[in-house]
């Protein structure tokens, strides 16, 4: 029975040995933290000083910082500090600032390209979430990476699903975020 | 004396099945790497040229190249490569290298987005770390993470708390950054 | 022999966990997924814009939006959509996209930092891989971070070497990167 039992037990030893040097392997999909949040972009156009939350700040050459440059808006980068809210009102009480920055990057089609923050500060989360990731406008649900967090979403990492619930002309969008967290700590 | 040893060993595997499905459950919050550090930046103003380690390179469409803009420099981007040392002088021989970029992204208070790297190349620390974040500059101690490292740092994840450590005007800033990483390979 | 085997697999329990709490320490670096592509960067310089995959879009105050600045060209910034391929050739059918950005930030010598993304949608691979870091371009061989993925890269962590493969003057330049995934869920 010794040897059965020594047997059992270095059999364990080894499977732990394995899944802890190959992290990778045993981990499941299931999301330990899940959040949904909207945000509002209303651009600056030259006439919106007051209402707008973001702001062209790079150009192509064929470009100027009022307008969204041609080519699909190619070049364009803006910088942006958009209400949060929890629901998709615009008027809604923010619960946060999403803060960074945009920029769209091909010429036959609507991409951009997103670095950003969730800065939370509400009854129910305080602490930042950082984003980065390729977003393919026209696609209807687009995914990219939640790369850290502090506070309390210290260490997180997970996917967001980026989903444009709402658009007017160049001026305004909203985005639905669905955020899935996989690591908590 | 069998099947309690079988219970026991089965308990175990549990245990240990359900830890690593879950990984953030059992995951202890202390540093396994703590390192703290200065960095420099003296932006461009069009006078100082051989001192400036850093640049305004996008402006609003109110802003431009060598004066930092109206309503808390919103829309600034700057890039920089800064002097990393190891005391707050900023005449301390260097560590390395802060390359990276920041860009105000408030109307009504200053707050930056940071996305740069540490390059370091001393005898203690050879490698590069990988930050990116929301920086309320006005708040005194402020969390971004730390995404990634190469070398010394490789596959490290932490939280860098910075610090404003000292400003002069609009030309130069100090940073504190304590970093600690609380993934380390 | 009942102390023997409690002591045997209360061992066992500590060893695991201690492990689990600092995941760092066992932690073996063993790529769970490799991966080499290429992508070329094609720069707009007023004049060949049909081909152009990138642009300038932010300059220093003494540069423009058509030619690469002055001082190493410090504070360019580019947008790129690039074409990634297998091999080393310009004209071979295309795996997908590299989309992001890199900007010059030294003075003194050719260095870049790059915030950019891989979006692949071929038989093999469907997802995207994001990437931040430094690149000392002068070096043959450099270390940036993987610090997402999404789709078939779901999660995934790793490190990233980047090699310029081949440039012509300011217009063209080719990168190999290598990707070694050491988090793969």
């Amino acid at each position: 029975m010794k040897s059965t039992t020594t047997f059992v037990i270095f059999t364990i030893f080894l499977f732990f040995l394995v899944s802890s040097a190959y992290p990778g392997a045993m981990r499941q999909r299931y999301p330990c933290k899940n959040l949904v949040l909207y945000f509002h972009d209303v651009i600056y156009n030259g006439q919106n000083a007051d209402n707008a939350t973001s702001a062209i700040v790079g150009a192509p050459q064929w470009g100027n910082l009022t307008i969204l440059a041609e080519k699909f808006h190619f070049g364009n980068i803006a910088v942006f500090d958009d209400p949060i809210t929890l629901d998709n009102n615009f008027h809604s009480p923010p619960v946060g600032r999403a803060q960074g920055m945009y920029f769209y990057d091909t010429k036959n089609t609507f991409t951009a390209w997103l670095g950003f923050s969730f800065v939370l500060n509400s009854a129910q989360h305080k602490g930042t979430i950082n984003f980065i990731g390729a977003d393919p406008i026209m696609v209807k649900s687009r995914d990219i990476s939640v790369v850290g967090g502090t506070g309390d979403f210290f260490m997180h990492r997970g996917i967001a699903t980026v989903m444009t619930d709402s658009y007017e002309g160049d001026v305004y969008f909203r985005l639905r975020v669905d955020i899935k967290f996989y690591e908590c700590w």
